[in-house]
């Protein structure tokens, strides 16, 4: 940390500033410039620094401190400079291919999920989605068909042999989700429960972490850290658009979020393209600029009849619209040299159930 | 809601539209302009109308809907037009009054809790502040005592006889925290968690719901709606600041807010100055700024020695501090026909503890 | 535009809007839902349906106004559907191409500028772009060589070969860069200059549009209105990046508003992913998203020696990142059956001056 | 500044970059830390300092660069530590005093606005306001009454006996406006419009900067910076709000910019809670916000009929509910210590109009 002392503060001040950093622990390092005076704080932890860094904010003669380090470690491509792969049922994340997780918003019955899942795999998905749980903003809107939905799930993974992604809101459910999905996933208005997240870093089970939308990228990498210092290094980072002025399009896709995270962290980061456009005339686009900006995969929402979607239904494509999307972004991730992986006969769930025959 | 036809659209297209409006069991109003064709959908519930207007977006025919009711209803002053007054130990939020919830960010130990809990009382706080249980964005930081934290919350009450107010982060915890503490917060960082909303509505103990620096006004209020809907309706809700491209102040205080919120619901309104300003010299002023716009009360982070608070350290006022920003505020409210409420012999816990020889 | 009355708004109240609609000319369409009134406003110009909306907004029975035209005209794709294609010196914007503007920030030098200059042509740019007038946030900073840099540029291009793209920042200076610059940009800071918006649309000469950082897309396609109103519609758009909480990048690339303004707008849009970017390692990135989404074409910084730059360093691409990015550019183009064109022998300046042997 | 190196840096990469830093004529000071070596740059201009640290943030062993020192000079406190007051009429900035600039947004004709204006000043304005230019999104509203509309403005000055702010959009017509008006005022659309505030630099007449809705605090006194480089230092600033997510409001005000600003320069610091608000309900709410917390002045849109308004007329007070406003904000202010001036017989013109007959 760095702590620059007011133009014109008194010695007294500077000394007081020194004495409480040698107080707290750390080594001092004073540069007197021709404008003011810095003092560095070499050393100490994490913690320690960021209480000082606080308590001095207010110190009369300090113009402000400024952390150096990064608030977090086990994420960072510092600590970890190899990219992490997350295999998930024979698809890898993060190793040069970009999966597709597709599917409705939500799981809102088993004949229309299974036709989804079957439409979803047919255009090329090789993850799906489906939520059991929603959160929605409204108390009197869909709330999710609950376990019921994570049953649709599980029969949907055995018979299309593709592993399944869902959504999990609070810690004492996680047990639950986990013993039905592949992927858990976190949803944006989660993106700081740290309960949940402490209770994710307990698993052994990949988790898609969203990013909220009023959260920066550094501390949506710290939300990360809480998963990983938990043991759990299995972690998707997910952009989904985050909130600004602009109000056309439902959220503000930060597609430079994709190269700016690639060179944070060794996580594989994937976008959501329905969420942050809000309407599917756009959706492709920003799928593909996702995959241009080089994403590690894709999380898209995919009805067999959009129209008749309870949840969200503006912004799902049709099966027609998400396989001419796939073949665009196949051919983007090539010229990058990566590889849009297609379902196939080795697709294998990754929990465990025996799987059905495909086409079924 | 209001289907605006894209200028152009064809008579099918508008059958179309007319025709889905009436199977979704709506009633059709239909006016043609100049400029285009309009569709008013009468009646129908909340969810059935989102469903409605989401499917319609992506109709070729359709520009865009328009929604003409709120997405929540009990906590709207159309349908509950007095203010609400949220009573907790003698002490009342909503009824004209302006009582201040004061004391440090997270309780970091016993007689370090005591020594500001007088302070605050003191000063003129009514209600006790202090997390046991603290949300922070980096796991390896101070997370708080926990229950421990709760008991010397408890303590707290019992010598100074003000009542608590203190973090509940998920629904697990609910019924501990309500254990001890007079009001359950909800912080900024889980102002959309449901579960935990949905768990606060079973409850019948006052609730302070923090705003999300992300987080619309109408999303705010809908998220008490969950907590009303529950059938809870002692909610306090509380601007804290939003996210805004200025990096001058930690956030941006939304003052604006204040008669905003007061217009639109019943629930009486109040702003902690302390997590917008994030530097103690501007705390003051945002505190005078919120009584002037007419808060119903204020959340201040007021510490003994806040150089050595362990948490937001550059945020806490010394009780010095605290006592001259009481002095202002109480002025300002006169001007405003309204009363800062000092703390008295009849001040009591609402959770029922015995009141301990105050000045102990 | 649609009025929506107050829920338990009176008889007289709704009597009284109705007759000042009516008394300010307009048609009225009256529609009584179970939970509010609406008031349909039939007929008019944008400029009285704006006065009597404002005005309506204060009225005691109204609960809002909701304008259902846009408020620009010229450049809507109702108005006009077919793509209109900008043609500058041969260089098509918007009929299917992507060309490249390049060069550096600022025109520093007239050797820099021309070795820049030829680099930029020599990698595949098609547009070469450099400031003579600099708007920065400093009045201590490098403010542009005036005048003297207009003449590098047209040097520039005699040269090249190829047309130049330059600033203008007051309407005084219009007729001088008019004079020498084959495209007039409109900087982010002036995107709501309307006297020089104005004064761009009396002359006849192609108009790159930033968007403002603050500025709405609805803005940014009004402030284009003011260039067509006055008779001149050969613009370009071009998104910058928006402001919003992020710091990482310097500015947030809306990379929605390429199909969002597509939709809208008949006008060709353009991608500057430099500024959005902040930093050159995520330059490419954002112009591969730019491309992908569907961009008409993009101005990236380009300069011989980057570290040498007196403006904007850090976000100036070498020519051999620019080169590798241009290969990666015409890849993704390709895919959506576009083409980045290169400078050719038929390439020409626009504004007339002859062209000195290339390569030279 | 102060150069941060990457983790791992190496000793090439270090020594490479305080070479630069040398033979671009600056010390170094250089300092190891455990984690990461910080390169300290001491002495130099602010010009070569910028320079020099955009280019090093391209820089491969080199993780960021922080500016120490602000962009600004002549508009810091740390320069001139004492309050400046801008004198304009009789009527003091920035002393202590708390005065309130009104009158309509527009000055849409001469009965009207002279009406407004002696309705303004029985309730307390003690400058008058009102729009000859009016920069407006859409060119189809109304643009202002141009000279007439300073004729006017001039009439109504030496009836009332009031000075006058009025907008100025571009550098030419500054000689012009400055003939009529007190104060030239610069919207939010021109806050970086750098010919626009370099020509009022060369001026001798107060001027009201109003914040850009997309301009950080740092960029406003930048502005500013201008306008005093150039030699005039009467500058009152006034902040307006700025654009957020959040849509209840027309803009989000940035109240803490008030204590904010009023600790970083000496200029006073204004408030318009009318184009923030955008409704007129909540304009005396955040005057009053404003006002307490430490604002140096108003300035308010105030309409005989403010139904009849031709611009932003939701927005604009009536003369009764102003008159309301300025008793509730001369009791803020006198708790502060300060007070709300009103006009009396020696508030004089600046301009030198003789003055007439008052209440003609």
């Amino acid at each position: 940390m760095i702590i620059v002392m007011r133009k014109g503060a008194t010695e007294e001040e500077i000394a007081d500033v020194v004495e409480r950093v040698e107080r707290a622990g750390f080594g001092v390092h004073l540069s007197r410039g021709e404008e003011s005076t810095i003092v560095g704080v070499i050393g100490g932890d994490r913690a320690s620094l960021e209480a000082l860094g606080s308590s001095l904010e207010g110190h009369p003669g300090v113009a402000r401190t400024m952390r150096v380090t990064k608030p977090y470690k086990l994420v960072s491509r510092e600590f970890h400079p190899e990219d992490t792969v997350v295999e998930v049922g024979g698809v890898r994340f993060g190793g040069g291919e970009v999966p597709v997780i597709a599917g409705p918003c939500a799981v809102e019955g088993r004949e229309l999920y299974l036709e989804a899942a079957f439409a979803a795999r047919e255009a090329g998905a090789t993850v799906l989605r489906g939520g059991a749980y929603k959160p929605r903003s409204s108390p009197y809107t869909f709330q999710g068909l609950g376990e019921e939905g994570l049953e649709i799930l599980a029969e949907a993974r055995e018979r299309t042999g593709l592993p399944v992604c869902t959504e999990v809101m609070d810690p004492e459910s996680v047990p639950l989700v986990a013993r039905y999905a592949d992927i858990l996933q976190v949803g944006a208005r989660n993106a700081q429960n740290y309960p949940l997240l402490r209770a994710l870093g307990q698993i052994d089970r990949p988790v898609l972490l969203k990013r909220g939308f009023g959260t920066t990228i550094e501390e949506w990498l710290s939300a990360a850290e809480y998963i990983l210092a938990g043991g759990n290094s299995q972690v998707i980072l997910c952009e989904r658009g985050i909130r600004t002025f602009e109000t056309a399009t439902r959220f503000t896709l930060d597609v430079a979020a994709v190269p700016v995270v690639r060179q944070l962290t060794h996580l594989p980061v994937v976008v959501d393209p329905s969420h942050a456009a809000g309407k599917r005339q756009w959706v492709a686009a920003l799928a593909r600029a996702a995959v241009a900006a080089g994403a590690d995969g894709l999380e898209v929402e995919v009805h067999p009849r959009p129209d008749e979607s309870v949840s969200d239904a503006a912004q799902a494509l049709s099966p027609e619209a998400f396989r001419q999307m796939m073949d665009e972004i196949a051919a983007i991730a090539a010229v990058l040299g990566r590889r849009v992986p297609l379902p196939t006969a080795h697709t294998r769930p990754a929990a465990g159930a025996p799987v059905a025959p495909v086409g079924d």
